[in-house]
């Protein structure tokens, strides 16, 4: 039970410093976070549902994530939108000694320049993680968003 | 200590499993959390704080509970939304050996089918377990909701 | 790694009790989480960046906040409206033994008395506590809002 609560903790806290991490844009460390082999992808749950392959966005390895934000801090000079991410409960879905599996929910907010805060999306992490010397690193982050309108405005990670 | 962090924990999970199989449209998977012997109710804060014993909806039973599912399965053939819940941190109100009392926060969006989510309801859950075979059951859980203008829209639960 | 989950459990229990209080509307208790040296501040996020000092409300000592709660009994003698707190993942930011710093992002909604919900400010808490007889105590808390367009309409805490 303990080993649990103590894998739980320390999943936990790795996506609570992936969405600070966001919030505080500081993306370079965000991407600290993720292993070298690693997938990260905006998905709408109904491409989910029907199986249907086509994401929102796709970042097969990491130097196509380092692009993603590179390209962002040179095409975004003026940052037009402020994020901030609220997390539900974390549940560990499967668990091994090299690898881990685990789910959330999220809102994510978006406030402008005017002070004005809106619902950006919603939708759940699924997160597969594994072990490294600097703790739990992210070797799959899958966002299954239920918000699939907006997201022609995707400009910053989720 | 570590009694109370685990029974923490152990609620925790019990919640956050409640709101994912919600999410996941896996209502009669849902239905297995709780004790045979349960009531589930909804009920505007407005009535619980003027002592109004005038529920949005009452299950007194898991039987009620039952149907109320399958009633759901043959009236909304087609799924017209979806469902994210957004938990808050989970508090213990009070514990002993055999039940255990705990409440949360909690905000719940509903998205459509055209991608566009909103904000459905926010409120708080009451929840009241017992232990089981199984791990931690539902005896009693009592949605106190704040949004009680929209509800008169309920159709699945919350 | 058992102190710091320990440490972890104890300040989201400090943190989900000063939001369950306020959104019981039941002020007098909150101030209880306070230390008599204590500080509570509401700043826009754009200040904090900006590093200018002006803050949406300021309180620099408790006694200012026993004021600003009296004086809210006083002036408003109808609850217009209710306040419901959904709080995402607690992180530990510095940990010593006699003071703790952490932060924790949140949703604030608010419902009128027809019963409709709204988004009412979204942002972040930065919380500095000590150990006293009763538990961790509040010696700052920095409410660091996105929103900084709406709260002009500030009444009760956040």
């Amino acid at each position: 039970m303990q080993t649990t609560m103590q894998l739980h903790y320390e999943i936990e806290q790795l996506l609570a410093a992936y969405a600070a991490l966001i919030d505080a844009d500081r993306l370079e460390e965000w991407l600290d976070l993720f292993d070298e082999d690693s997938q990260y992808e905006i998905i709408a749950r109904e491409n989910v549902e029907q199986n249907l392959p086509l994401s929102l966005m796709l970042c097969d390895n990491k130097d196509m994530l380092r692009d993603r934000v590179m390209s962002l801090r040179k095409a975004n000079i003026y940052n037009i939108h402020v994020d901030c991410h609220v997390l539900s409960l974390l549940r560990i879905t499967s668990a091994a000694e090299d690898r881990c599996s685990a789910d959330a929910s999220f809102a994510l907010f978006q406030s402008n320049q005017e002070g004005e805060s809106r619902l950006f999306s919603v939708g759940r992490y699924e997160i597969e993680a594994k072990p490294s010397a600097q703790g739990w690193r992210l070797r799959k982050m899958r966002v299954v968003v239920d918000t699939g309108a907006v997201l022609t405005l995707l400009a910053t990670p989720i």
